[in-house]
C-alpha cells in the first residue's frame, strides 16, 4: 500500500504537475475508501471502489484525481487502472451530480472532471486500463485515456453511450473517441450511443487485447505495463504527447466554455425531467 | 406519397434551415419526375429516378434539395436514399453541365451542389443510402452523406474515380471522404481513381454492410435506420456535428473560392477537350 | 542508366520545384556511388547501395535528394525507392552524424533530411517503396513517403523505432506515421518504438503488399507504379496533395523551429551519452 487518498472539494490541482502539499497516509481502515492503491514491483494499481457501480461523483473524481498526483509524487512510472467492485469498471458520470443540483456543485463537479481528464490522457505515467466489467459512458472514457486497453470477456460492454440517456458527449469526450477508433466508427457510435461486447470493441480498436478471465487479463496487463516501462520515461511521454497534445491544449483553451456549455445545457428543462425519469426508473429496479 | 419536387433553377436555399415557401403536393401522375418521395412509418424514401443513370444535372441536384427541404419541413424524422433506375444508384456529376458551359449555369450548377452537400452531410435527420448499383464520384458523394451506407451485391461499383476522368475531387469530397474511409486509403484511391467491388468496399469501410439481394438490402437498411431513429433526434444530430461540423464550417468559409476554383479548372482547354473526348466515346457506345 | 548524383554540402535546393543548375552524368565507374540511378520503360529505380546498411548520412540524403531532382530534370513520371544492400533496406539516419558533431554540420544534415521528405513526400512523381530488407527509423519513414509499399517477407521488419534510442520522433515523422496507419497505431507504435515484421506491418497498413521474395515483390511493385503511372500526372499529383498538403506546409512553416529543437535536444548531455554508448555497443558487435 502505498497510500490511499479520497480528498473532497479541491478541483484546483496543477495540471499535468503534481504538488500537492499535504501527502496522507491511510492506514488499512480506510482501505475501504473510494480509490485504492496497491504498490507493485515497479508500478501501482489503482483500483476504483467505490461500490456498487463506482460511480463518477465528484468526490470519486478528485480521489481519482488525487491518487495520481499521490503516484506521480511517488516518482510512480506506471500503473493499471481498473475495479475493485465486480463485474462493472465504472459506470460513468454520477446522474445524481447532474439532477437538480447547485450551480456551485455542478460546476465543482464538471471542473473536476476536465482535471481529472487532463491528467490522465495526458500523465506522464504509462498506464493500462484493466476493464474487468462494464465500461460505459465516463467508464469507457477513464479506458481510452490509458495507454493500452486490456478488457475481460463477458457479458460487460463498453462505450460512449451518452445519446441513450438523452445527453451528447463534450467535445473532449469526442476527440478521445476519435484518436482511439478513428473518425467513422466514432461517427455511428456517437450517434447510436452504442455499447460494444468485447469482441467488438476489440474488432474496432477500442480495446486492444481480450482475454477469457480476470487472471489472464491481470497477466497481460502486467507484460503490457511492463513493455511500456522499458522505454526511456520522458521519450515515452513526449512520443505520447506528439498524439495526444492537440486535444489536451484544446480543453486546456476551452475550459470555461466548455464549463458553461455542459452547466446550461444540463439545467435546462428537457434534460432535467429526462435525468428525472432515469432516476425514478433506477429507483424501481432497486 | 408524402410530395415530390422538381424546382429548377433554385439554388438560393438556406443552408441546413429549410424554410421553402410554397408546398407543391403533386399527383401520382408525376411519379416519372426526378425524384420519388414516399412516405413510410416514421420515415420516408427518397428514390432518385432520372434514367438511365440518375446523373446529377442542375435540374436532378436542385430536385434532391428540395426534396430533402420538403421532408425536414414535413417534420420528417429521417430518410432512406435509394435509385428507382435498375442496376445504377447514381453515376454522378452530369458530365454535359461541364462541356462548353455557360458561365451563369455552369456556377449555378456548382453552387447548387454546395448546397446539396451541406444539406445532405449535415442533415438533421438521420439518413442511410441502399445503394442498389454503381454509385461512382457524385454518387459515392451522395452515399457517404448518409450516416449508414447498404449495398446489393453484385457488378456494381463505388468509389470517387475522378482522376480516371482527369479532375479532381475538390476539397470537401475529400473530406467526406477520408471522414469515411480515412487518410491512407483515401490518399491512396483518391490518386488511382478507384472503383471498388461490394466486398472491397465493405472491408475498407465504404459502406458498412453488403447484402445479396435488394430485398435483403432494403430491411436491413429499414432496420438501420430504425436505430438511429430511436435516439432523440436532437442529442443524435449534434453528435453528428461533432464529427462533421468541421468539414461543413470549411465549406461554409470557402464557398465562393470553391466556386471560382471550380470553374477556372472545368473551363481550361485542356479539360474541355478530355470531356469533349469522353463524351465523344459516350456517344459512340449509344 | 540515366544518370547518378552524389553531391555533398549542397542543401540549398529549391522545394519541390526542380531546377539544378549542372546535371553530371557519370559513367558507369561510379556505380558503386551511394545512390544507383536505372532508366526503366517510363519509370526509374532508385537503389541505395551505402553498405553495408544504407546509414542516412549527409552525403547520402544530399545523395538522394539530388537523385529525386534528376529524375524530375529529365521528367520522369515515376520511380521505385529500393535497396541495393542485401537485407537491408535502410538502418535510418546515420547515428555517427548527431554523436558530438560540429554545429554547423549537424543544422546541414537535417536541414537535408527536411528538404528530402519535403521532396519525397510531396514528389510529383509517383513513387512506389520496395521494401528488401530491415527499415527502422528514418528508413521507415522514406518508405511511408512513396505512394504504395511492397515488401519481401522474411526476418525484416520496419517502424519508427526512436524511441529505443531515447530519441523522439520529430512532428513530421508522426505526421506521416498517422497519415500511413491512423492516429491509434501511431500512438502506440511511437511511444514502445515498435518494429513490425511484415505480416504485421501489412496487418496495420504500414505496407500494402507482402511478397514471399524479392522477385515477386519486384514484379508487383513494377506493376504497382504502372497502375500510378496510368492516372494523368497532374490530377493525380493534385489529389495526393489534397491529403499531404497539411502536413508539408507545417514543416515548411516551421522549418528553422524544428531545426533548432532538433539541434538543441541532440546536443544535450543525456542525449550525447546515450548516443556514445549505442556506438559503443555497436562497435563491440564488429
Amino acid at each position: 500500500m502505498m497510500s490511499l487518498v479520497t480528498f473532497t472539494r479541491n478541483n484546483a490541482l496543477p495540471l499535468l504537475r503534481t504538488s500537492i502539499t499535504v501527502r496522507i497516509q491511510l492506514n488499512s481502515a480506510s482501505l475501504s475508501s473510494l480509490v485504492r492503491l496497491e504498490e507493485k514491483q515497479g508500478y501501482a494499481v489503482v483500483a476504483m471502489h467505490k461500490p456498487p457501480v463506482n460511480s463518477l461523483s465528484l468526490e470519486m473524481i478528485q480521489a481519482l484525481s488525487e491518487s495520481l498526483s499521490e503516484l506521480e509524487k511517488n516518482k510512480c512510472k506506471g500503473f493499471i487502472l481498473t475495479s475493485a467492485c465486480p463485474g462493472i469498471f465504472s459506470a460513468g458520470l454520477d446522474i445524481r451530480e447532474m439532477y437538480q443540483p447547485t450551480e456551485e456543485r455542478l460546476k465543482e463537479f464538471w471542473s473536476s472532471l476536465q482535471t481529472l481528464w487532463l491528467q490522465l490522457y495526458g500523465s506522464k505515467m504509462a498506464s493500462v486500463a484493466l476493464i474487468n466489467g462494464h465500461a460505459p459512458a465516463g467508464g469507457c472514457l477513464l479506458a481510452m485515456c490509458c495507454d493500452s486497453r486490456i478488457m475481460v470477456n463477458g457479458k460487460s460492454k463498453i462505450g460512449l453511450n451518452e445519446t441513450k440517456l438523452g445527453i451528447v458527449a463534450p467535445f473532449w469526450f469526442k476527440d478521445t473517441f476519435v484518436n482511439t477508433i478513428g473518425v467513422r466508427q466514432s461517427e455511428r457510435a456517437l450517434q447510436l450511443g452504442s455499447l460494444f461486447t468485447p469482441d467488438e470493441a476489440l474488432k474496432i480498436g477500442l480495446v486492444d487485447r481480450v482475454l477469457p478471465d480476470p487472471e489472464a487479463a491481470t497477466a497481460v496487463a502486467e507484460s503490457e505495463l511492463k513493455e511500456f516501462l522499458q522505454i526511456p520515461a520522458m521519450v515515452r511521454y513526449l512520443s505520447k504527447m506528439r498524439i495526444r497534445e492537440a486535444a489536451l491544449k484544446d480543453l486546456l483553451e476551452n475550459r470555461e466554455k466548455d464549463l458553461n456549455t455542459f452547466v446550461n445545457f444540463a439545467t435546462t428543462d428537457a434534460v432535467q425531467k429526462g435525468l428525472g425519469i432515469y432516476l425514478q426508473s433506477l429507483a424501481k429496479k432497486n
